[in-house]
Parts: C-alpha cells; sequence; structure tokens
C-alpha cells in the first residue's frame, strides 16, 4: 500500500496527535457521563440524510455535501448528503421511529458533522457536535427548558476552560416587544441586536435606524431592553419599566422568569437573564440560550441552543423541542490545539516491562497479562535492550514505571517509578500504582 | 422543521433505537478499553481521504463514496471520498505525521466506514470498525505478531457471543509450499483455497485443477496442507511431512510457530494454527488471522487481520504493520439485531424522583441534583400526575427505582424498588442503588 502521490493536510479536516486524541476522547466522555446521569439516552443517527431533508430550511444549502458512489450507474433513487448538524437527523429521527420511541424523549449525540464552508480559524469542514435535547409528542412543559441551564452550566464546568456564564432569552419577548412597539416583524432587529457584541451599541442603533427602520425612540427601547442584565428574575420589573406592553411579552417575561428562578441553587451569576440574546439565524420559538467563557468572548458561544415549537410535525401532530449543541471541536482548536491543555502523558500504558532477554519473554509477557488483568495498563518491551535504552523508551513516552523481572531464581521482581527514580521490590498479582497514574489526566498549563 | 417529503429508511444505513445503541456504546467501550490496557494509543482520522489514496490499490474503487460541495464552483483542487476502511487513513496518517510518532506505532481506531456496496443481510453502506495495528518504522519485530492472538482472544471473550476461535496462518507458508512444488505464483491457488469452507474439498480441488492449471498430485498436496489445522506447534511436522521444500516455507512455518507458541498461556484451543487461512483479496505478506464463532460459522470471519510488510513507505523508507480489524457492525447486526443480546433497561437513568405537586417542584430537583452528584442518574418527573402514572412512566423505560420526596415537615423520603415494590425510607445524600443497578448492562437471551 506504498502512496506515491504526494501527502498533504487537508484544509478543513484537522486531525489530532493521539495525545491530543485522548484529550478529546476525555471531554466527549464527560459529556457522555453527563447527559446519562441526567437521564438522557444515547442517539446515534447515520452520517447521511437525503438531500431534500438537508436543504429544506433552504438557508444553509451552499454547505453541504453530497455523496454519490464513484461508479454511479445513474441508479441512486435519492441524492444523498452529509449531516451539517445534529438537529435535522434529529427531527428526521423522531418522525421515523416516533411510534418506537418514549416521549419526552431525552436523547444526547456525539457525533462528526460536515460543511463545506471555507475554513477559518475556528471553523472546520469536518467536526464534533454533542447535542442534547428534549422532544415532546404534541407538548413538552416548560420543566424541560427550566432545567437546561443547569445540564449547560455543569458541562461547561466540566471541561478544562475558564469559568463560563450561561445566558437565557426568550425569542417571545423579543417578539412581544415587538409588537407591544407596533411592529409584528423583528427580524431585522434580532439581526441588529446579534451585532451588539461587535460593532457595540452606537452601531446596533444606527442599524436599527437606517435598516430595520425604527424611529430613534423605538431604537432606544430596544438598546434599553438589550442591555438588561441580571441573574436573577429581576429583569422582570426592569422591562415592565420600559412601559412597553403585550401579552406575548409577558408570556415570555413568565417563562424566562420560570427558568432563571430553577437556576437560582447554582453558584450566583452561573446562569443569568441577558436580554440581548437572540440566536439571530436559528428557528427557535421561545428559549434560547448561549454562553459565554471568562478571558474567551471572541470564541463566542460554544454551547448553546433553545426550544423549536416545531421541531417536527406531521399528520400525527408536532414534536415541540428544546435543547443545546456544543461545539466541541471548536471549543478543542481554541485550548487543545492553542497548548492550554494536554494530556498528561502520551499513551495509556502505565507499565513498561522490561525484556531482558529473548529466553524470557514468556515471563514478561506474563507479567504484563497478569497487571492488565486488575485493570493496571501493561505492555512487555518488545527488544532486549539493554535497560538504559528500554528506560528511555518509557521516558519519552510519559509512562510512569518500569517492571524488572526475576533475573534470578528466588530474586524478586522490581518496580522503578522512573521519575523518582525510587526502585522497590513488587508482584504482579498485587502491586497497584497511585490512583492518579493509573490513567493519563487532562492537565491545564 | 416541518418535514413534507416521506419519510423513509435508506438501505444500508442501520440505525438503532437507544437502548441498542447503549449496547453499541457498551461494546465499542469494551474494544477501547481493552486496547488501551495493551498500550494502544486512540487515534481518529477524517472521515474523507484524496480519492488518488484511495484508489490506489484499485480492487475496492467501485465501492468508494466521493464527496463534493453542492454548490462547488469547481474550484475544488482534489477530489475527496469517504474512507471505506481504517488501514488506507492509517497508511497516510503515518506518512504525514511520521515525525511526531512513536514507534513501534500501536493506536486503536474505531470509527464509521462507507462502502458504497449492494446492501445484503450483514452487508452495510455505513458501519463500524475497531482496527487495532502496530506500525514499525524500517523494521517490526515478530514479537507483535505473535501478541496478537491474545488480543484477539480477549477481545472475542469480551463480547457477549458464543466462544470464538482464533485461526492464525502465514502467507509465507503458502508461498512458499507453492515455490516448492515450483510455482511461483500462487493468487489463482489462494483464491481457490479460500473457498474451502463454502464448496467443500471437491469444488476446491476442481478449481486447483481447471482453474489454477494445477496437476492433480500438486492439487493433493495444497488440499493436504490445507487441511492442518492444530492448536500447538504440531502442525510444523505434519507440513514436513507432504515433503515441500522451500527456504520461505520454512521461514513462513517459524514464524507461525512462534506466534501459536506465544498463544500456548491462553485455554487450549482458543488459537489455532489453520493453514487454509488466506485473506486472499488483502496485501498481506506474513501473518494471518482470522476468527470464528461457534454456530456462527455462516457469519464468516468478524475479527480478522494480518502483517503488511509495506504498510506504507516512502523515500524514508517502509513502515511495516501487523493488525485486526473488528467487524462490530456486522457483529451486531447479528447478536444484537438478531435479538441475542439486549440492554437491562431503556435508559441509563437509575431513579425517577416523583413530583408530588408544582409547589414542591425545587425539592425534587434537589433530591435529583444530589443522587447525580453521587454518580447515581436521577430525572425528576415533569408533571404532578398520581404517583401511579408516574411509576408506569419509570416502569415502561426499565427505571428501576423511584422516589418519593416527604410530603410533610419530619416525614422522610421514601425510595421504591418497581420491580419488588419494597419502598424503603431513605436519604438523597446516602441511599445506594446495589451496583447491578447503577447503569444499564448487557443481557444475552
Amino acid at each position: 500500500m506504498s502512496t506515491t502521490s504526494k501527502i498533504m493536510p487537508l484544509s478543513g479536516f484537522p486531525e489530532w496527535l493521539p495525545d491530543q486524541r485522548m484529550v478529546e476522547q476525555q471531554l466527549l466522555d464527560r459529556v457522555r457521563r453527563l447527559a446519562e446521569l441526567y437521564g438522557f439516552v444515547p442517539l446515534e443517527t447515520r452520517a447521511v440524510e437525503p438531500l431534500s431533508h438537508l436543504t429544506h430550511q433552504g438557508e444553509t444549502s451552499k454547505e453541504i455535501y453530497t455523496i454519490r458512489r464513484l461508479h454511479d450507474e445513474g441508479d441512486a433513487p435519492d441524492e444523498l448528503g452529509l449531516h451539517f448538524d445534529l438537529t435535522v437527523p434529529l427531527a428526521r429521527y423522531v418522525q421515523e421511529f416516533r411510534g418506537k420511541l418514549r416521549f419526552p424523549f431525552k436523547r444526547y449525540q456525539i457525533q462528526k458533522v460536515w460543511r463545506g464552508e471555507r475554513p477559518q480559524e475556528g471553523r472546520y469542514r469536518e467536526f464534533y457536535q454533542a447535542d442534547l435535547d428534549v422532544v415532546g409528542d404534541g407538548a413538552l412543559p416548560l420543566h424541560f427548558d427550566a432545567e437546561m441551564p443547569a445540564l449547560m452550566h455543569e458541562l461547561l464546568g466540566a471541561f478544562p476552560i475558564p469559568r463560563a456564564t450561561v445566558l437565557v432569552n426568550n425569542r417571545k419577548v423579543l417578539d412581544g416587544f415587538g409588537r407591544g412597539l407596533g411592529r409584528e416583524d423583528t427580524t431585522e432587529v434580532v439581526r441588529a441586536l446579534d451585532k451588539l457584541d461587535s460593532i457595540g451599541r452606537s452601531g446596533v442603533r444606527e442599524l436599527l435606524i437606517d435598516s430595520a427602520g425604527l424611529t430613534e425612540t423605538e431604537a432606544d427601547s430596544w438598546l434599553d431592553l438589550a442591555a438588561i442584565r441580571r441573574p436573577d428574575t429581576g429583569f422582570v420589573d426592569e422591562v415592565g419599566a420600559l412601559g412597553v406592553k403585550h401579552e406575548r411579552l409577558s408570556e415570555g417575561l413568565d417563562e424566562l422568569a420560570t427558568v432563571i428562578a430553577a437556576s437560582s441553587v447554582l453558584p450566583p451569576g452561573s446562569v443569568v437573564a441577558d436580554l440581548h440574546i437572540a440566536r439571530g439565524l436559528d428557528y427557535y420559538t421561545g428559549t434560547v440560550y448561549e454562553s459565554v467563557i471568562d478571558g474567551h468572548a471572541d470564541l463566542g458561544s460554544i454551547c448553546s441552543g433553545g426550544r423549536y415549537d416545531d421541531l417536527a410535525s406531521s399528520d400525527a401532530g408536532s414534536l415541540p423541542g428544546v435543547g443545546i449543541s456544543v461545539g466541541v471541536s471548536r471549543l478543542l482548536g481554541r485550548f487543545l490545539g492553542g497548548g492550554m491543555i494536554r494530556a498528561s502523558r502520551e499513551t495509556p500504558t502505565c507499565v513498561l516491562v522490561a525484556l531482558v532477554s529473548e529466553e524470557t519473554r514468556a515471563q514478561s509477557a506474563a507479567i504484563a497479562r497478569s497487571l492488565r488483568s486488575r485493570g493496571i495498563a501493561a505492555e512487555a518491551f518488545h527488544e532486549p535492550l539493554r535497560f538504559g535504552k528500554q528506560i528511555r523508551h518509557a521516558d519519552r513516552r510519559g509512562i510512569p514505571f518500569v517492571w524488572f523481572p526475576a533475573m534470578n531464581p528466588g530474586e524478586q521482581d522490581t518496580v522503578r517509578d522512573i521519575r523518582s527514580g525510587e526502585q522497590v521490590p513488587a508482584e504482579p498479582a498485587v502491586w497497584n500504582p497511585p490512583e492518579s497514574d493509573l490513567y493519563p489526566h487532562v492537565l491545564t498549563s
């Protein structure tokens, strides 16, 4: 299988080295663990969907990768594309398997997704997303919206990153505020408010007046609303003080207050009502979530989501959903790619069993086997090189222990901690490494 | 995101229900755990490779899926395809990252692969493979070939399936035997021997004479060789008794004897020298491995592999490899799809905390939070329905415990095992379920 053509990285398709992959795995494990503690069931959908499903929303069609068989004889019944998120597959899956699922259906899903975007920092063509959603059959209580910020808080806290804040808003607040001001369509307003972090208050004010066609008074009302940011339900009175009234606004404020109140058990400031959060380009209908990491606001929200009242619908009625998505690859690109986190060693191996001679291969293999049977990752060295070389092999990989089989009858095996140089007698059936050396862990630096 | 087009399963792209996905995850976890105990590092490569790399071997080109951006402006520098196995990506990866890897490079890789084959029972267009390989830089000691059968034995033993046997041969034995008979090219012979299990001795004899052009005596020699199957190194003398001599044959027998001898610590019959194993369509150069599951010979080998002396090569020299691949999806298709294995319950949730009333939501949430903080998967019910309905919700999902918050001051919470009906007082900060209920496990039926 020799390769003659030149081997080049593919832009937008990053690959990790094995020690980095260990970190990625451990962070994905943490997402999985937490999702399961909360009672979410695992789901994995096929990588492909019919193109007609993928393009149904229209907006993202430019990013889709289509697939076809190299020697397609033109008999393909349906054009297929790679999924670009995990929400479209979920919407299709819950319809397809509706009769076999239990509702409310709480599922998590951790998979690669593909987008044919122009690669740039933090934008990949292949990347991991981790999604958690609850889907109801016909209706979905607000309870599930209210549970989500605590889960987001725990998820973000499970990553080796600086403190993160969960930001919550409700689309009905924005909609209702617009209606209270006599405007039905808030699309342009929401689009403008989404830019507050990048272009600031005066830039957004200009957009609101010039692009969205608001009066100066209206624009200022919106900017006052968007400036409201409270870690408690005090935002309700602050909005009330703006003097705008609409039934939908009240409904949104009630929902948002319920969600924020449910988060009051978390450390103060973990979850904040932030009335400028809109998730402009997505089709949310109620609660919306974002997050911001201290010192990394430029990274944007790596954990976001919201409620879709109509995640999927069919003759059998609608399936509302609420959920979040974690941009795992974007997070890792920053923190792992940037060298801020790393694995404590390069390999799972905890013990390298030295090979004394060709004749004692079976002895070294038996020691490694005995250690493995007790859950200690161990491998026997492959060549009877002098011990210095075998130790160097371990050292280069960060393997903490080298095991020396007894060389004469009556002698005992010894094990050396190659960091301290301490070497002690040991039996493979009983020796244990310190708990912290058993498995590589994730270090922050 | 309502979908108007009809939703249909895609042939060849199977999807599991969540409880089945839990089983799949647990089996993949076992592969990962075992690989790491043996000191293999994790690797995940991008799903796509340049088409020129994928088609380099030629034979599989018909199965490749190519990808392109839906709105490709024709500026793609290189046509891309989805990988159809994990060996071609490994060969590319070790060349691309050669300077950053440690050799011998032991890696495991568990990923989906895609093949545009016509779907049929046990053949999918998207499926999981789990590969373990060791790659050397320039040379790779036979030690690594010899370690592999024990690993295969442990892997197969970690699956909830009947007893499996590991079969080993060496291509040099077949090559050398042919040369000893005065024939350089054994391609047709190997192809015929591969059919022994399906068309039997007389059918293969006919093929050897008619298609491979052997004499009757030669054909019988080959059939005698192919009939040799020994759990120990006794096969060396049995081959010797056939009277065929060649240096390459001796070399192959030596290597095979070393591999079989290293497996002698395993339960008798676990690893067998089987001289008809050839892995006909693959480019192996020495040791070859297959496996067979008791009572499921028709499934073929779900764990196979061998040595490539030239996994990859470049100006910097060759990179020989030895490894195995587990057909996880094929195995699951048979045993999980066939209902022979299943999850002990439908959800990770161990405890459903009942909701007494709207007013006590925070109390139920706090109980669930306390249980989760000690690693017990728990969720609070979302509606204050009567307890019978909440218990039924748990029962349908196989959630073993329902927690009832105290309803009056001075009372204690209680927890009910809904299988036995036993209900006892409990505190969320100290109560523990039996170890066996903590997490769903895989049952054989």
